[in-house]
């Protein structure tokens, strides 16, 4: 099975550059691509994010080998169910949402089952639109594919070559573990994020000038994250419901642990634990997943 | 009042930038130091972090015009003491603790109040030790001072102008109002990013490499916050109890509300949350407290 044409469904941050990855890293294959907003079809071909931007999405899919959805997890049944009948019947059917087994259902009601292998490129930025994408999004990255037991070997093959091809590192896992891995690793900081930056903006004794002026503390981070498309965060908090409200059971509840500690004074309790969390940082800087350099190197030294 | 000779104790991170700043913007200005490690001191030495690298707290400070205690919150008092007989009469006792009402009372129980201007330069990284300063560490930061009612105003002036010297903006502020700002911009982001690293390196069901496999998705961000220095993090949260239990709470509060949503599947009110959260980070980003680039600049791109 070989993938020669390959459809987009949504040209924001994520379709936008898968688009342009291939067009650096798999030049022979032809890409069409669809988003239902017509400013972004229009910007998407000024940019060339694909090399056919089309004005439906079963024209996009019509001759394609796999279609990639792009869109937020809430959106996938009705783009799914808008190329249903255009899909070829030997294509590919994937995504790039990042809650699984919500995805498996939203697509295993109007497309063949046997074609769908969802997928999880763990890789992102705050940005959103057709603007935000760029060709090595997915260097080094982890993708994740979390295909069904009856799903076409060969097309878990296929896919894993075509992320392969990106630059991303493949790794096949069951969608329910999936679900839990990344309401850990994502999902869960996402969500704590846009809590703390939404308490600060609503303090009555602390201005939100204040807030901004002085974020360099630790802060900023958290706004970066916060930042982030609200409409796919949404989605992934709905989708991806159970497990991330077992996580934030976990997270509160070690919470309370130290807010006692605090109150209490254990400075040892602090200190262990503020220890412990070190060795972590250096697995993630040893394994090529975050830069070293101090503040990322936003400064200028 | 002018300032000619510095010293600085404790040459970790802050105090170790400190003497390369001065070396770089104030090169008529002299420096000492002291650190109660020998090992700091011999590497301090090596690296010229400052003049003259002092084998005691006295010899350092027994000429200067400016102490500038570098040390966790916790040491204040102690190294008050160390160098109490031997701090010249005219001298400006400062510091670049991250709680200020507690760093007032350390210090006036030994040192002569009048001479006591306790500072807070709101920059850092997640790095510590000498060999992890840097001469560009202050610029285009904040630095707060937090001058008691009592203090000399020619000891503010002579210190406002030290801080401008080395590239920072500053900032004059009660102690009590300063302790409630960084509680909710510094010292509740690193509680939170302590507490989500602990829960997710403490999981069954999610292994440890796992965590670090996927950091990249989000996690990562937090365990930068959650590598800083064990030592001043605990000090930082018994000196600042209270602010920090208070803004603890309504951290919580809005993270209660937040998983009442996700559990209703209220969809609007966390699509209302999210939207909000950007416009802080757009104002972050217009007063160059933070790189607008994706990733802060991390990627290949």
């Amino acid at each position: 099975m070989s993938i020669e044409r390959v459809a987009i469904v949504g040209l924001g941050l994520l379709g936008g550059s898968v688009g342009l990855a291939v067009a650096e890293h798999l030049p022979d294959t032809a890409t069409t691509g669809y988003d239902t907003d017509p400013d972004v079809r229009r910007r998407a071909t000024e940019l060339g994010l694909v090399g056919t931007v089309c004005e439906t999405a079963g024209e996009a899919v019509r001759e394609c080998d796999l279609v990639l959805l792009c869109v937020p997890v809430g959106a996938m049944e009705t783009a799914a169910t808008a190329l249903a009948d255009d899909l070829p019947p030997h294509a590919i059917v994937s995504d790039v949402g990042s809650s699984k087994q919500a995805v498996a259902d939203s697509l295993g009601r109007t497309l063949p089952k046997h074609a769908i292998v969802p997928a999880h490129p763990v890789a992102g930025t705050e940005r959103s639109g057709p603007d935000a994408g760029f060709a090595s999004l997915f260097s080094h990255r982890w993708c994740i594919l979390t295909p069904p037991a009856d799903a076409d070997p060969a097309a878990v093959a296929a896919l894993t070559g075509f992320w392969e091809a990106l630059g991303a590192k493949v790794e096949i896992m069951e969608a329910e573990h999936h679900d839990l891995v990344l309401a850990v690793t994502s999902h869960i900081p996402h969500l704590i994020a846009y809590t703390i930056v939404g308490t600060a903006s609503d303090l009555e004794e602390v201005t939100r000038g204040e807030v901004i002026k002085y974020s360099a503390g630790g802060f900023r981070d958290f706004t970066r994250i916060a930042a982030s498309d609200p409409t796919m965060w949404r989605d992934v908090f709905l989708s991806n419901r159970e497990a991330v409200l077992e996580m934030l059971g976990r997270f509160t509840e070690d919470l309370t642990a130290l807010q006692r500690a605090i109150r209490r004074g254990d400075g040892e309790a602090l200190f262990e634990l503020f220890s412990k969390t070190r060795a972590i940082r250096r697995s993630i800087l040893e394994q090529g997943q975050d830069d070293a350099r101090p503040d990322f190197g936003r400064g200028d030294h």
